[in-house]
């Protein structure tokens, strides 16, 4: 595979320049993509310009360039994206219009939660989470449940590396995992209790698609102390199973 | 610009493998990508595999390729994708929760609409539209805002083409064309009535950016015959305004 040191063919370089926009750098000017990509200024503006000529980028009023709309509108393509968030809308929106709280739809990549859809409360806990955004599996209750049910390596690389601790809750020894794991499994859903911030409470029950694959899972984020996981879970796991059956 | 027959750089004929795929093609095979896009069986091949490394493209089980999560999340970060949307959500919401009706956000790309947000009414009239796709600008009520306050060489590039008869009530002539685009800039908003489908009626508003100019348009869709546009034209102001605000 193609490195820093070694380059790689021209797509994939075209690829890191894509990669280099983030939620928290989303317009970056050429020399900070010079930067972020690791390859030569002119390498760079060369690259930039076809894929603005395509409109996978755009530039800016001030000089640098984002995202553009064609890449946008590709994208919405991806059946784990857009094809999931379109299927299980219509029961986001009995969840929120229901409860009020914040309502989430993730799916697993890698050993990351990347979130599909989000829905927030009217009057509910702030969460750290953004459509398009990544989280670490351990922490949040949608990762204990696509955590719970990912292939047993997945597992083995999250815990080859340092888990990270939001709170004095996050779990991070493997036993407390491995038991909040055959907790979600036995039960059907997930409780993450404070693990993310010293606020919030989420419970998160997982979708399957026909062929009974967990393919992803929903969530609300509520207010510490307020409800109940207990009480949640019948909610999530019902609307969980009316998206497994509009995957159908 | 490269064509079918001068296949340009590696990068445009990545993209134009991107490109292949449609809402009514999610998943294409190596041959159908390489009949698609009017590259060699080889070529796609060499490409995919890259595309694929990366993300960007993921393989059915069937075999065949589709849009990957990866790509969805670097598309995402499009401003007028999922910036604008994640802004105009809880207007969008709450037009959707007070009519019931459907409520679309769309911006304009070139001669074309494209919808970012979609949310169907319960009970609400069928509509054509799906997010990330794109419509004729003369038709709806958002493209009518949109072409109403794009500027002038854009009207031209419509009018030099022949614009699409989707029912008898469409506008096709420019006469009629540029008195419906007058009477939205007066009033400050479009109506559709029965120009898409002879039972659907639709309302738009312009949404602003800090500096003035005409990003997005919002609407509502309602049958035909139940509701008189001046009575939804007030909604639809104050929402676009309410949008407006919360981009700057």
């Amino acid at each position: 595979m193609p490195t820093a040191d070694r380059p790689g063919p021209v797509v994939t370089r075209a690829l890191r320049i894509l990669a280099a926009f983030t939620p928290d750098r989303p317009s970056l000017t050429l020399s900070e993509l010079s930067r972020q990509s690791g390859l030569p200024v002119s390498t760079v503006h060369r690259l930039v310009t076809e894929l603005t000529a395509w409109g996978a980028l755009e530039r800016d009023p001030a000089g640098g360039y984002h995202i553009g709309l064609r890449l946008w509108e590709v994208g919405s393509l991806a059946p784990r994206g857009l094809g999931l968030r379109e299927a299980a809308l219509p029961y986001l929106e009995d969840l929120s219009q229901v409860t009020r709280e914040n309502v989430q739809l993730a799916v697993r990549e890698g050993t990351e939660v990347v979130f599909v859809e989000r829905i927030a409360g009217s009057k509910a806990v702030p969460v750290l989470t953004r459509v398009g955004g990544r989280f670490a599996l351990t922490a949040t209750g949608v990762g204990l449940v696509l955590l719970a049910h990912a292939p047993a390596d997945v597992l083995d690389q999250v815990l080859a590396c340092p888990i990270t601790r939001y709170t004095e809750h996050t779990l991070t020894t493997p036993y407390e995992l491995r038991a909040a794991l055959a907790a979600t499994r036995a039960r059907g859903y997930a409780v993450s209790d404070r693990q993310v911030t010293t606020d919030a409470l989420s419970v998160a029950a997982p979708i399957h698609n026909a062929q009974g694959d967990v393919v992803a899972a929903v969530s609300l984020v509520v207010h510490h102390g307020t409800v109940s996981p207990h009480t949640l879970a019948p909610l999530l796991r019902t609307s969980a199973r009316a998206i497994s059956r509009a995957l159908t």
